[in-house]
């Protein structure tokens, strides 16, 4: 992997962020894209070891994602959690069948003495991802959220409470001790034409990857234009429990405060057209355009948008 | 479980020895039948813990076994084999979706802790099964089979060489370690009124059973009479290779083979109409009857036969 002729990387959470990097990879030269994946959300589920954002790039990026549900496999069937319900199993994650193959592989080669990443790189393939899927670290984070009910892990409070609990905090336990991914810093050591943060959700999905030890000074150190897509346009989340999050933690919903959340990180901010006007943190470069990714037009007009306004700013050393 | 309201005692393989199982639940009282299962099929595959003798019991007795078929389950479908083959992973065994909802909520029991016996009462219970199966031990036993290929674990003769590979000699590995289900033990201390050994293949579904260090001795030994069921009809086997065996092994296929491998350990013997005249071993009873079961009145009319044989040799003590 890794190879040098990578010239662009993204940071991704699951599904918005998958949307912006399949567009980059449709408009770059093939090869030419990485995407460092969050694995916050990854989480042991009836014994299987399930890593949502890297299963949601896997699925976007080799075409096999439900477009239409948003989430999951298409053609995707639903007997295995019909027996699993019969059978008296926990039946809140809800786990296609299709879906199942890659959790089942995935749990028996990591079983076996592979690394995620390996497991990663043999589905990418698998899959013709036609990109480079490198998780953040090959060791475990667990993002979990403190709520009046206490500490949720991240499924729990997502998928099992529906993002109900009020979050007062954030931690993602384990992270101070990863490594990180071996291959993200060879590739950060390489000379890049940009670093893009996809439209994920900057606490819970984009942090935990900032969180590993090293990524922020390698992405810093790198010398290419850092570039991060607003997930919120006019003050709501296109998806997700981005919003409200935000009210939780005490800060308005807005675009303004996504920059804000990444100044000192981030070189340009992309923001949508309805939020014209915003001011950004000094020396932040800002460009408009239409964020909202209906169409695979969308995902791939906006990828263009990002890779010239990489340009316009040009590395920095 | 093993309420001392079980009167009967029966082992069983897989699918032939579950028809039988399946007509003596029928026609006895209810809660008065317990099973043995063979657990020398037992194995890891894709990181789970298959147990298909159990699993064709379970399925048998609690009505979701896929009759036209003759294994597996009804309404059946294969969205995760069909993922696993894309995804490159081992396709040689079918796992149906629903059935790995079985396989899959087993092997987080058992990785928490619980034993193969507690696990097997969970799916008992939920599938309605309506009887006691128990697993001859708690222990691994590995059935294997010595071909001229080599040593082959039995579902790699079985399914994967769809026992195609000759086999010399056969070996239930563990099996002089395993320590008998206590709760098999306790039934055996009970005053049953018969034990039934199922017309399953002798040599890999039975013995594997007889194998367990104290079987024979607490069969023996409860006083009831002891009868089985051959699983050849005319010198053929109704299913699977259990003919084959016999030839290999250096056994002409009969009845009259079948009845000489339990002698000692039974009092009787059904046998089928085609076979009546068969020369029994000293000191077995026999009684013939139409053992082939096609239809359900077929089970039901069997397990009578064997019950009323078994009540007219009555208990030996």
């Amino acid at each position: 992997m890794a190879s040098s002729r990578i010239s662009v990387l993204a940071l991704s959470g699951g599904v918005g962020g998958a949307k912006l990097a399949l567009g980059l990879r449709n408009v770059l030269p093939a090869g030419e894209l990485a995407i460092v994946a969050n694995t916050g959300d990854d989480f042991d589920h009836l014994g299987l070891f399930v890593s949502p954002d890297i299963d949601t790039l896997l699925y976007t990026l080799g075409g096999l994602s439900d477009t239409s549900k948003g989430w999951g496999r298409a053609d995707e069937t639903w007997s295995f959690m019909e027996a699993v319900r019969q059978a008296g199993g926990e039946d809140w994650f809800l786990l296609g069948d299709r879906d199942l193959a890659t959790h089942v592989l995935r749990t028996q080669m990591l079983a076996g003495g592979r690394t995620l990443s390996e497991t990663t790189a043999h589905f990418a393939d698998r899959f013709g991802a036609g990109a480079t899927i490198l998780p953040m670290t090959d060791d475990r984070v667990a993002t979990r959220v403190l709520t009046p009910v206490g500490w949720l892990a991240f499924q729990h409070y997502f998928v099992r409470e529906r993002c109900v609990p009020a979050v007062s905090r954030i931690e993602f336990d384990g992270a101070e001790r990863a490594s990180l991914n071996p291959d993200v810093s060879k590739l950060l050591a390489t000379r890049l034409d940009a670093i893009v943060i996809c439209p994920s959700n900057p606490f819970l999905s984009v942090d935990p990857i900032l969180a590993v030890p090293g990524m922020r000074e390698a992405i810093r150190s790198n010398g290419a234009p850092v570039i991060a897509v607003s997930p919120i346009i006019a003050g709501q989340a296109v998806k997700g429990p981005t919003a409200k999050l935000f009210a939780e933690l005490g800060l308005t919903a807005s675009a303004a405060n996504v920059a804000r959340h990444y100044a000192g990180l981030i070189d340009g901010f992309v923001l949508d057209e309805q939020d014209a006007g915003t001011e950004l943190p000094h020396a932040m470069a800002g460009r408009t355009a239409q964020t909202l990714m209906q169409s695979l037009e969308d995902r791939e007009n906006l990828a263009r948008v990002v890779l010239d306004f990489a340009g316009s700013i040009g590395r920095r050393r």
